[in-house]
């Protein structure tokens, strides 16, 4: 039982499916667009993506105006940008696609559209005083669930700092998920990306925040990670593991939007800052070592988790199967071909203390089922950085 | 994988834990609510529940007027009476309390304080043109998930039949959902509601109209009510057990909201009207007939849940497997004190014509996972006669 007033709120409409996308000018129009700001980037637009939400506005006589200069890590200069952009050229309705950084940012526009000043003034948790811009989020990677949280996490560049901008009026209107878009990832991205969800369902599911919507929707995404992301990885164009892993990642992030995640997050935010990683691959490289350090705050989770991922684990104890999860989700990375480590990033000893030290601050923290030292930290970040967090457990 | 589009939206905002109903004027003030109309019944106002919304607006300075004159099988025409004195009184805002017939009631009044002509104008679904007044739903019974569903049943006494109103305005603003209140409820109200909401995530989950987030929910609302429901009908004074049936009514409503439902409540709408079965108790008696007759339509799924509701099945065939949920739940209803047939209450040979007639033109048939004859519908009417539907499978 859970024994706090909890809010659950699900402010962004979903339409899923295979052809989604061509709905997108009817969804335009019912949202009262009349000119369009489609914010992407240079990969999305190569690939011709960005053609197949165009083509579809062209044929409805839907104005449009195309930013895809957003980066990975996407600057948070690239807001003002990009909002400056929509005001010259009179856009009343933004379109994100792509990944995380295309979406965050189409967020932080549609926000700044309707707010006074900079994005920088509403950094933190509930900061955005009003409602922005209808804002349509077109996902083509199966991870970060953008499309409907409540987060924008944009760079720093200067300071290398993530800054996160969290609100329910940056939740997008509508989620407009087409799996066929996502058929083209390269493995290593569905890969890392896959893994990024897999974090968001699990983190929300073992933490202190969590109760039972967040639960079952955590339950869910876990079950359809376990069995879709290889087939995804291995098959990039088998269809119906697309459409799964798009889903998953959709109802992990329905899971953590009011629970937030755990210490995987937590590091992810300062080691994917300064070293440059992707931020699905820091999760998937700390995944595991978050996990068999945070095994002792619920066994059991943890032992249904070993199941869902395969284990057998009637026979053993419970402390035992909960450990099964931990191996379990090792030999997920290896057989997706996640064998990196934070050394191969450039991660030292001596960088842990400025690690660690900002993870603290994060409000991911006092959630995770273990409350941590900043030596704990250091430790997980020293599993992280050795190769003996592949396959043995 | 689901070959279709889908939609998925939650119109409503959840906020759920014990004591929440003391939250309430902070909620009528966020809502821009002035003078609140509430909406109840006789019983729920005797048992000083309306007296735990009223108290905290009183201290909070917030007016109301009460209007408890809902009965079961809310009269249609309630809806106008209620409308007319809101209106008459500047209520800008209603709170329904109590059960589905206070709940669906309330959201009617809602939709006619925005909307113009007569509620019976909005019969089906989506006729209505626009959002209504904002609502505030506060749930006494675990079953019905009006606090969150698009519909209001109402009733047509003259015809006995009921009206359904189904439409995304029809969603309250907020459900405020308080175990507490429920505690006092007697154990056969707490059975009959409870396996209405039993009715709900089981048949919305293998209906084909479901799709992998509304199965989510239904898995982890049967879970909830395998563990929680024999403990709240024989152990009233648990609010452990009240807290977590509260919460799986409300997670089955998210499940079905957008999936409709099955056989059982095809007829348990003209059952219910025409030999005033209460709908929970109509839906109890049906539930095992219609598993027996939906098995068919997907084995595994009615493995799974005679897995959840403790069945062993690993030595059995598939179709034994699923045969088992069937006794899985005559025993919950036995266990429950759930004896009745359809005869009890005057159901004879001679009537099955006109209810099966009816039954057939509900939207909840095309979603079944076995498409019926008439001659089926008539079947699991006479299984659900007979002394034979208790516990012997
Ligand atoms: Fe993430
Ligand atoms: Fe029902």
């Amino acid at each position: 039982m859970v024994n706090r007033i909890f809010r659950y709120e699900l402010p962004t409409t979903i339409e899923f499916g295979n052809g989604a996308v061509q709905t997108l000018p009817q969804h335009v129009r019912a949202l009262g667009g009349t000119k369009v700001l489609i914010v992407s980037d240079p990969g999305v637009l190569r690939a011709g993506v960005v053609d197949r939400l165009t083509a579809p506005l062209q044929e409805n006589q839907l104005p449009f105006v195309i930013f895809s200069e957003i980066e990975p890590d996407p600057n948070i200069d690239s807001v003002d940008t990009a909002t400056v952009l929509a005001k010259s050229e009179g856009c009343d309705l933004i379109v994100g696609v792509g990944g995380g950084s295309s979406l965050d940012t189409a967020k932080a526009v549609g926000l700044m559209l309707a707010n006074e000043g900079n994005i920088r003034d509403y950094v933190g948790i509930n900061k955005v005083p009003r409602r922005g811009a209808p804002v349509i989020a077109v996902p083509t990677t199966a991870g970060t669930g953008s499309e409907l949280t409540i987060w924008s996490v944009l760079s720093d560049k200067k300071a290398k700092a993530k800054l996160s901008v969290g609100s329910a009026y940056n939740c997008p209107t509508l989620a407009l998920c087409d799996p066929e878009l996502t058929v083209s990832l390269p493995a290593p991205i569905t890969a890392a990306t896959g893994m990024d969800a897999l974090t968001h369902a699990l983190e929300s599911y073992v933490n202190k925040a969590t109760q039972p919507i967040s639960e079952g929707m955590s339950l869910q995404a876990m079950k359809m990670i376990a069995r879709n992301l290889r087939t995804a990885v291995v098959q990039g164009e088998n269809l119906a593991a697309r459409h799964d892993m798009l889903l998953a990642s959709l109802i992990a992030a329905m899971a953590f939007n009011p629970t937030r995640l755990g210490l995987a997050h937590a590091l992810a935010m300062p080691l994917g800052a300064q070293f440059k990683i992707p931020h699905g691959t820091v999760n998937a490289i700390l995944l595991p070592e978050v996990m068999a350090f945070n095994l002792v705050g619920n066994l059991e989770k943890f032992k249904e988790i070993a199941g869902i991922f395969g284990e057998k684990t009637d026979h053993l104890s419970l402390r035992e199967a909960a450990e099964r999860s931990v191996s379990a989700i090792r030999q997920l990375k290896a057989d997706i071909g996640i064998t990196q480590t934070l050394s191969d990033y450039g991660v030292t000893e001596n960088d842990l203390d400025a690690i660690v030290e900002e993870a603290m601050l994060s409000g991911n923290v006092p959630v995770n089922p273990v409350k941590p030292t900043l030596e704990d930290l250091k430790q997980i970040c020293r599993a992280a950085m050795s190769a003996s967090s592949a396959l043995a457990n």
